[in-house]
């Protein structure tokens, strides 16, 4: 099926996402949507967040899209439920994929969760990992300052460094051998994290699971992609495309371009 | 004039512009709006925040104020000027008021100011200081990591000195003898700041400049509050009141009673 697959972010930590789906699906177009002007949505209320991802699913079904990504752990958290009731396509959040992969990865039953203060708060990781295995305990913390330093650019300096020792000391404590990494900016910071547990903890990144199920669902309903054309890679933002497209190609890793600016 | 003053902020952070109102003004009431559920502008676009500013206006003087306070650097830097077009009644911004202390202040006629990264993209501050004395040089630092690092209540550990040392490294060489905390949520770092300057350099508070210039105002239009009532305090918020009185109160440095959700 030569429709798009369809992904919103709050802003552009969506975008770690989507270099994941096109590393995997590269054949398979895509529209992005990052709600920039309203960016972030890790510290709102479960109720505003519900209301933005509502209006960010409306616009891209609107656009014709064969499947849906909620490429944000916040929206992830709090809105699949209504988004599900909402709409008819398939719609795959970031929270599960990462989820599952923890509760196979994990040696010892003892799970980490890093995430904004509405992901951690929402207590969707802890549930959806102990669907898994309700043996797993799962411990969580919020990291406030990561989004902020990923998007400030420091992603490796001292104060990263001090800044993830402070909020790991205590998962470290509790002796997890696994963290979900249960916010898209996360990735960015993965060296700097790894550094500082310094033990054989694993590191999930829901980005690369989220990617590895969008494929399984294409396959399983059967609407991959087949024709030859060359891909689309469409973007959409609510705020101005020239901040977009800087910081974005750090996230992306590749050119940003075909971005459109628009009122929700 | 027995009617309220008006503020409006993007979140938390004017409640640092309240405070000194009300310490300057105990006897005036005051209905503040926390637009908490776009929170925050500094990092958005001065189209996006205008837009934004004008909305905020609105609720306000619908609810019959005497006088507007923009206590948002952001908005005060990108749109009093609109404001003023579209609305009749006295509006005071943060900017103007801390410019003119600067310049004042400034022996050696080199002013350093700090902000969000969309009030020193504006160029405010750098205007209305030279508009007072031209001779001035400005130098500029966005401190992007500021605002989380209040939110987060790391306002005097390590991780904020090293940051502020960074941010402020270049001032400091600049030989600035002022610096302007263009920032609502600066003041909280206020300590920090002074200790990494290690210097004779005055900081100075666009919050307590702009408590004085409303007590000027209201005194110069005769429209200060002569009734013997107990002032109303309401607060207005577009997202969880619960974040909103446990963050706020640090601000605030009191109580918050009567606080509201709202649609704008």
């Amino acid at each position: 099926m030569n429709l798009p697959i369809g992904l919103f972010d709050s802003g552009i930590g969506g975008l770690t996402v989507l270099k994941e789906i096109i590393s995997l699906l590269p054949y398979e177009s895509t529209y992005y949507l990052g709600d920039t002007a309203r960016v972030p949505y890790g510290t709102k209320s479960a109720e505003t967040v519900i209301g933005y991802a509502l209006e960010d699913s409306k616009f891209l079904i609107n656009k014709k899209i064969k499947l849906l990504v909620v490429a944000c752990n916040t929206a992830s958290a709090v809105s699949i439920p209504t988004l599900e009731k909402r709409f008819s396509i398939p719609i795959i959040g970031v929270i599960e994929p990462g989820a599952k992969k923890a509760a196979k990865t994990s040696k010892n039953k003892r799970v980490g969760v890093i995430g904004t203060t509405g992901t951690i708060k929402s207590g969707a990781y802890q549930k959806s990992i102990r669907a898994y295995n309700p043996e797993i305990k799962v411990f969580t913390r919020a990291c406030p300052l990561f989004v902020p330093l990923v998007e400030e650019g420091w992603t490796n300096n001292l104060i990263a460094k001090l800044t993830a020792a402070k909020y790991l000391v205590n998962l470290k404590k509790e002796g997890v051998d696994s963290i979900v990494l249960g916010c898209t900016h996360y990735p960015l910071l993965k060296k700097t994290i790894k550094n500082v547990l310094c033990g054989n903890i694993s590191l999930i990144d829901s980005g690369e699971e989220t990617a590895a199920k969008v494929a399984f669902i294409l396959k399983k309903l059967n609407i991959e992609n087949r024709s030859e054309k060359k891909p689309e890679r469409l973007y959409y933002v609510t705020d101005s495309i020239e901040r977009f497209k800087t910081v974005g190609e750090k996230f992306l890793g590749t050119n940003i371009e075909n971005v459109e600016k628009v009122a929700l």
